[in-house]
């Protein structure tokens, strides 16, 4: 479940730099706090389904969005390892 | 916040219903404490993104379904209070 708490960060990311707002403005605009924003962002926290829900609505998609987002990049790094272990053979 | 967090536990409920299945079996497939699980149902605990993945992949959603469809009920609700509002006019 690492890995997912990673994606998720990596998934907030993506977006947040999308849209070219800094950390702090993230955090503004979902009532959190800046550092706590850098934490979840490189997977060093557990957020809360109201912490992924508050992120979500800040950068414009929703809750379900998010994670949809965060399973993709489960996916593809899935789909990396098998490439790599093919590669390896 | 707090009706996302009723709603997201209601979600559960629906689900674990339409399967048929106790707390308790649902706590075993999940690998989660069973009265962790009816707190998660009353929304009386607020769920790490961790648990309501493992509550979904127990419940054989991902969890981007589990968020769209806790958003659905947060939906139906807003528009029954628009009804009501209609009616209270």
């Amino acid at each position: 479940m690492k890995a997912f708490v990673q994606d998720f960060g990596l998934a907030v990311r993506q977006l947040r730099e999308g849209r070219g707002w800094s950390q702090e403005q993230l955090a503004e605009r979902s009532d959190l706090n800046r550092s706590y924003v850098g934490e979840v962002e490189r997977g060093s926290v557990v957020p809360s389904i109201v912490t992924a829900q508050k992120l979500a609505l800040a950068l414009g998609v929703d809750g379900a969005g998010l994670l949809a987002r965060c399973e993709q990049l489960e996916q593809s790094r899935a789909a990396q390892r098998i490439r790599l272990a093919s590669i390896a053979c």
